[in-house]
Formats: C-alpha cells, structure tokens, sequence
C-alpha cells in the first residue's frame, strides 16, 4: 500500500449505502482504495480497467462492512461505581448509597480529583475494548466536570485520544448534563453559568464538536436546555439531546426546532416528538445498554420511528452510572433482543445512521466511492451473525483511512 | 519457573475458599507453586521460609481469583442459526422458520452433515472466546447428532478440543436432548436406543465424563430422563439435568434422587425440588444467557436457594438456538442485572460452585493450597468489577497448572 493504492479482492460486502435496501450486499466483491478513500466499489468481475494492475489483497470470502461507530459515550470519566453496583444488589438503599458517596457525584467528584493523564489512562483500556470491535468513529461527551476547568479537561482528554488512538473522536460538551453540588436549588443559575463562563471558554479552546443536554425531571427542563442551545447555535455549534428517557418532558421537539443532529434515549417520545425529529432530519439514537442496565421496561416507539422514516442508530452509552457497556456488537445484539430491532436496522445503526448522527455522513457511514476507506473485515458467513452472537468478537481486520491497522493479523 | 517452583507476589487475592465468607480476600497476597500445585497462599509477609529464595513474579497489585469454570456449553454444532434469528426479528411466523429449516431439527441435520474437523474448526473460534476470559475449565455436551454417530463424533471433538487447547474439557452424554425426526412419536423407542445402543458405545470409547437430559414438555418425562439415569449409574457415570426451565415436571428431584450433580436452568423449580437438591448436594446451574436470549419472565427462585444452602453455578449454555452466549464474564453481570444475584455470588458461580457442578470441587475452582495453580489475573481495583463491566475483558494474565499461558502478557 506504499503506492497509496490498492484493492481489496473476494468479500462480501455489506455496502448501507442509502440507495440499496437492506445491507446493500455485494458480492464477489472488490474495493478500490487510494490513499485515504473508496474508489470504487462493486462486482470483482466489474473491476475498471485503470485498477486491475494494482497490488490486491484477498479478503478470502470475508464479510466486509463499514467501520463502526460509536456516536453517543461518556467514556472518560474518573474513578469506578462497581462498589455502588455491589453494594445494590447486597441490598443497601439509594440513601445508603448517597451516604457511601455514590451517585453520579462520585463520578464528579472522581473526575474533578483526577489529572488529565489519570483520566486518559483510566479512558484508554476502554476505548481500547471499542476500537478492538471495528470502531474507528467515536463521540466523547463531557458532564462529569461541571465546573469550568473539569469540563475543560475531559474535552482535552477526549481530544486527546483523538490523538494517541488511529480513531477519529468527536467531543461533545456536556455541560447541562447535571447540577453540581455547589449550585444545588439554583438551577437557572448554573445554565447561565454554563451558557456565560462554560461554553463560551470551550469554543476558544475549540474544544467541543457539539453541544449535548441532558433534559429530564431529574436534569434539565427544555426551557434551560433552549438557552444552552441558542448559545450554541449563536457560536456555530451544533446541538443534540438526551431527552424523553424516563419521562415525556417535549425536548425532544425543543431540540428539533434546534436542528438537533439527534435526539438520545427516547423511550417515552411520542408522536409529536416523532414529527419533529423528522420535520429536522433528527436521527433517533437508541441506547439499548442503559435500558438494559436500568432495568427498564418502556421501549422506545421503535415501529413509530420506522413508520416516520425516522433514521435510527444505536451507541453504548459508555458511562459508569447507567451503561458500563464498551462492546457495540454487543449493543446490537440488545436493540435486537430488547427492542426488537433487525439485525439489518442494528448494523445501519452502528455504521451509516451514527456516522449521521455525528453530522459525519458525507465521508462514512457506508461503503461508497468517495467516502473514506473505513472498512472492517469479519469472519462471519452472514452480516446477521454480527447481531446475532453475544459475547464474540469476529473482527478480522481494519482499515482506517485506506490503513490496515488491526494489531494482530490472522489470514 | 523452569525449576518449578514460584512465587507470585503483590495481588490481592479472592481466594472463594469454602471457609471464607464471600470473597475470602487475601490483601498483599502472596501464591506459592509447585509445578502445577498451590503449596501455600497468604499474605507476602507471611510467606513461609523456604519459599523465600524462590523466583518470584510481581503482579503489580491486581486482582487474583481462581481461573474460570464453563459448566455447561453445547459449543460443538455445526451450521448457524443467525438467519433463523434475522427471519424471527423480520416477522417471521415459527412455521416460516421451520419450513425455511430452522430449530434445533436445523442445527442436527447440520452437525450430522459436518466432519469431525469441520465441528472442531467451527468450535474453536467458540472456545477460544472463553479461553481468552479466563477459562481452565470447561464442559462440553453432545446432543445434536441424536444417532450413533454423530453423538460420537460430537464427543471425540469435545475431547480433541481438551488436547488442542490449554484447558481442561469434561464431555457430557446429552442423547436424551431431542427427539430425532427419525423417531417422531415413538420418543419411549428412541430413550431405548440411547440406553440400548448410544450410550453402551460412549461408555466403550470412554468419550462421557457424565450424562446428561433435557426434561420438559418439548422432550422428555421425568420417567424417561430417568431410565437413562439408571443406566447412566449402572456405567458408573455422573449425572446431571436440564429442567424447570419452561415448566414444572419435577425433574429435577428426579434427578437429585439419582445423585446429580447438578440441576441447570430451574426457572420453575419449587419448595420439594430445592429441598431435594439440598439433600443430594446437586448444584442449581442457573443460565442467563438463555434467560435473556429468550426473553424469559419467570426468575429461577434465587432466594429459595438461598435460603435453602443449595450451591449456585453460573454457566453460558453456549449454544445456537437459546443462548449464543461466549462470555462468562458477561453471564456474570447477566446474572446480577437479570436475575439480582451479588457479583460474589456470581464469581463464585463460575468458580469454586461452577467446579463443584462438574464433580471437581477438590482439585479446581478456589484459590487454596493443595489445589490446581489455575489462577486468573486481572486489571481490576475490587473483584465487583467483574460482573460490573459489561463487554469488557481486563485478563491480565492466566495460569493454568502453574504455567502461564496467556498470549500476549501485559505487565
Ligand atoms: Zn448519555
Ligand atoms: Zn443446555
């Protein structure tokens, strides 16, 4: 591949391109790659004629698909909440609990008591566990700072993986996420804080890709979550939302009027909330990890969602309070169990619709000339399999921006 | 560790010992081998003299547990059944599927079809998931040739499996699974073949190290398991059951009569079956992988167990119709989310009760001097951590028999 050029030789490839239905399979399929791009892609025996001196690489018959990618985590964070975790199924109360230090104020205070380089190694292993599945597009969010200089440095570890990882990470400030201790009944006050000293010190960093809240009766109203967003959209940033998770409250349709890039959770989202979303092109990002873990028992309106021709895609939620899941794979197998979702709808949702939902769709997604050449190779027979099995990782190799770039290579 | 003899210092050990309570920790722990024995564990300081100029390895402060027991897998089948797990999510009707060849009638006629080496390629990818978790231990069952040959074949790559790779593999007989389409309404005819037939010729190979039966509505009696169970005895066998998981029939005392070793699944078992296994020492093997695959309603009566003193074992029931599962640290956090048990419960679930389910209590499944030198090492601060990740596999290193086999070591 020193030449910048190559093509990718006998595999089925599963394309999610917007024009096929389904998978959009091709097969005794090649892939034409140069320097970081797609050239072309379709039937080996259609391969153009310009290419078929250059070196090839026989995929054996694998599956090829596009990369993945995780487009909703909160995957830095500071210290561990097994022991909180331990400690409900030993039978303490929430009090109990909050008397320990547990809550999402332990994560904050763990955040905000540990150095940029503890954060990223903590961070790390975990992202590690994502890239090891095929993920080469990854969302970090921040939140567990809420205050100016914590905020800051999650984005900058964030940033930072960015760096040391071959992934491309977007960062999301999470400032609205939750009040911090200090501003405890003066809820408005800390969105003006958020909004004046927060977000406004981010963007001189250009630290955030996005701007993200986190809008619930135990959170923010969508009144306080507007204001985060006009300022948002008043510095260019784009917005999205965790909305309608455990209750109704409307942000979903406050953040479509925002031209949100997506609206997250959604359990109780409802019909109205559906119109908006497809009225501004939303993409409804389901977190099936966090139902799981919660134990929840409200699905999100996954048929209503289809019917709208809403796009859906699905993440990990990578947190330490809700979803400590690091494994998209297996985030598919649970939209499947869970949600009922096809194994079809899973991987769009890992691939092409989070690619969208990180305003990333006109460079990956799918496997289409002139995107980016982000490709993982399976051992699997069919793309089903990637859904189906639970606790298996086929990954056979992956290619980031025209690069192999899998660690230990098997043929 | 050429001489044979080594010390691993500096973790914390979880010893799961019988005399413990719970974890049984052990911090600032030291472990002592001989060959393939623990001699001696304990804190470092107090390490006993003569150990003191043996080369020792510093495992940096983790976590130590005994290595991990599989107790129940059906990892040898042929074909897949992810098409019949898309078709389903698709809208397909039970009839479609079955037309289309789907159920277990899919995966016989495949292991049928497939060669001893071609069962052995499919399995190993399957089994090395495990493997690369922390397993030593591991049951395999037959029970998807259903003829004579086939329930051979299926058990000699079972064994092949256990020379193949570093692990310990116990097989188990499982004729009495289904009923082959062969015998379709003649299911007495075909529990007198297993005795008559199957079974002697397992018994002349020495391919079974126990024999096992699905008892339920869709298989069979209580009186048929236990005409297999008879003979199963007569051959000096070990057995054990799959029952209570659909419905009530009252296998499982059936079984405990006969001494078993354990009773797996128990989603419906009652106050008699419990008291019955207490008296026979019959481990509850709960499985909730196939739990949440199926998406079953009815919780196995954790607390009457409880409550009861009976063991309880976890175990992945790896298999392509209920429970794709290859992940015991996630059958872990699957029995806690899902069924409430406590992460210690849970390790010791796939431990020291997971090693007592396949009659190996006196050589495996804690960390006790005497015992196998099987030791997992892990990148984890507390043992919770274990059944809190979900997708995540922080194996630092494994010993099996006193030798470290992990493939690429970390330190
Ligand atoms: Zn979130
Ligand atoms: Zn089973």
């Amino acid at each position: 591949m020193t030449s910048g050029r190559t093509v990718l030789t006998n595999l089925t490839a599963a394309t999610l391109s917007e024009q096929s239905d389904g998978y959009g399979l091709i097969h005794c399929a090649a892939i034409a790659i140069e320097d970081d791009k797609i050239c072309w892609i379709g039937p080996e025996l259609e391969l153009p004629e310009d290419w078929k001196g250059t070196a090839q690489t026989d995929l054996g018959g694998r599956l090829a698909t596009p990369s993945l990618v995780d487009c909703h985590t909160h995957i830095v964070y500071g210290g561990s909440r097994a022991r909180e975790f331990e400690m409900r199924l030993n039978g303490a109360t929430y009090e109990e609990i909050a008397r320990a230090g547990g809550g999402i104020r332990s994560t904050v205070a763990a955040t905000r008591a540990a150095s940029e380089d503890e954060l990223l190694a903590d961070a790390l292993p975990r992202v590690d566990a994502l890239l090891a599945e095929g993920v080469t597009l990854l969302e970090i969010k921040s939140g567990y700072g809420l205050d100016l200089e914590t905020e800051l440095k999650m984005l900058r570890v964030a940033r930072k993986i960015g760096e040391l990882r071959p992934v491309k990470v977007l960062t999301t400030f999470l400032g609205a996420h939750a009040l911090p201790p200090e501003y405890e009944g003066r809820s408005d006050a800390y969105i003006s804080f958020v909004c004046d000293e927060v977000l406004p010190a981010v963007q001189a960093e250009n630290l955030a890709d996005a701007v993200d809240a986190f809008c619930e009766g135990i959170a923010f109203s969508p009144e306080q979550v507007s204001r985060v967003f006009d300022w948002a959209q008043e510095l260019g940033l784009p917005v999205k939302i965790h909305s309608e998770q455990l209750s109704n409250l409307g942000g979903t349709a406050m953040a479509a009027s925002h031209k949100a890039l997506s609206a997250d959770h959604l359990e109780y989202l409802d019909t109205a909330g559906i119109a908006s979303m497809k009225e501004a092109g939303t993409v409804a990002v389901l977190l099936p990890g966090a139902f799981y873990f919660l134990r929840e028992t409200q699905h999100p309106p996954l048929q209503e969602l289809r019917d709208a021709g809403v796009s859906i895609a699905l993440a990990t939620d990578a947190n330490p309070g809700s979803s400590p899941l690091t494994s998209l794979l297996l985030c598919m197998n649970m939209a499947c169990t869970l949600f009922r979702m096809t194994p079809q709808e899973a991987l769009a949702g890992i691939t092409r619709n989070a690619a969208q939902a990180l305003g990333q769709a006109e460079t990956c997604g799918t496997l289409e000339a002139g995107k980016q050449a982000n490709i993982a190779i399976w051992d699997v027979k069919e793309p089903a399999e990637l859904a189906y099995r639970i606790g298996f990782n086929p990954l056979n190799r992956l290619y980031f921006l025209g690069k192999n770039i899998t660690k230990t290579q098997a043929n």
